[in-house]
């Protein structure tokens, strides 16, 4: 099934739902912040689990306890429904991670 | 160096302040309960990093959400320091790590 | 949908293109070797990766560059379609490994 | 112990021997191309226990099977002699690790 892009408005709506993330050059991000190495490791262990079931992968990337998520669906050229439903189940794990 | 088995007391002494941990067989052991696999295996893999970092290596199993670890050093015949240190830094995950 | 278990028949026959797998005590069974517990322990992550995708679960246990896995579909009583499907990716995976 | 940076020749004669690798905008670079995610995230999970056992950290970013490295010592200003131990243990992972 071909993706489309989800339009400005109803990204804006999803967003409101999806604190702490942000639309900018036309992707989902979200920074986190642990409070080392092995705890951020830990939470890209989770979600790596959770982005194979989905088969959705995430540009992302880590230096020592930051971890930086950007979401996009390239061959939508734009945000989708798949992006918004991987950045739900991110902020799933993340609420339940041990703070920085 | 050599390492030397700790004798039963100092056991007793150590497992005092490590509330969960078990000495049964020759070994330290307790098991630990997550929410489901996504959970258990990013404890896993917290405690890998710290396994790694210490050069010493647990016998540790895994079904779902149960991970049960179990301590001992071969070379000592026993169980020595590093056991109840490593049990230690696997107490400091847990104690930090979301509960089932 | 519930699953049924497998006819011994029908899991030797699965068997005879799974080298190295065992049917003992009602479950199939592999060991593997690695060189170290770092190349033991990333195998052990794209195993779970591969469990997540398919919400199926082993039980598993390492030391060191030892891991044992065993497959049972508990809720059938016994070895499925989906244990074998789940030998076949873990050995999909053991195949390109790092050998020891 | 102050790390001090390596001047540009050391540095040239140390990439010498780390083919892949180059020196760029001040730190030390170099992508790696796997098959898929999983055996991406897994190379991934070998190098962070790398990391911890050096306690020494790359910013390093992922999408798919593509995996990049840059590494430097902030504290130092500069590329350090930790940064190429720490390109030489990833070299020895990626050489055993699955091709593309």
């Amino acid at each position: 099934v071909a993706r489309t892009p989800l339009d400005p408005e109803e990204i804006r709506r999803q967003l409101s739902t999806l604190p702490g993330w942000e639309l900018r050059d036309g992707r989902l991000r979200r920074a986190f912040e642990f409070r080392d190495f092995v705890e951020a490791f830990a939470f890209m262990t989770a979600v790596a689990l959770r982005v194979q079931e989905m088969d959705h992968h995430p540009e992302w990337s880590n230096v020592y306890g930051t971890v930086r998520i950007e979401l996009v669906t390239h061959d939508a050229g734009g945000v989708t429904d798949r992006d918004v439903e991987l950045a739900r189940r991110i902020e799933a794990i993340a609420t339940r991670w041990p703070k920085a």
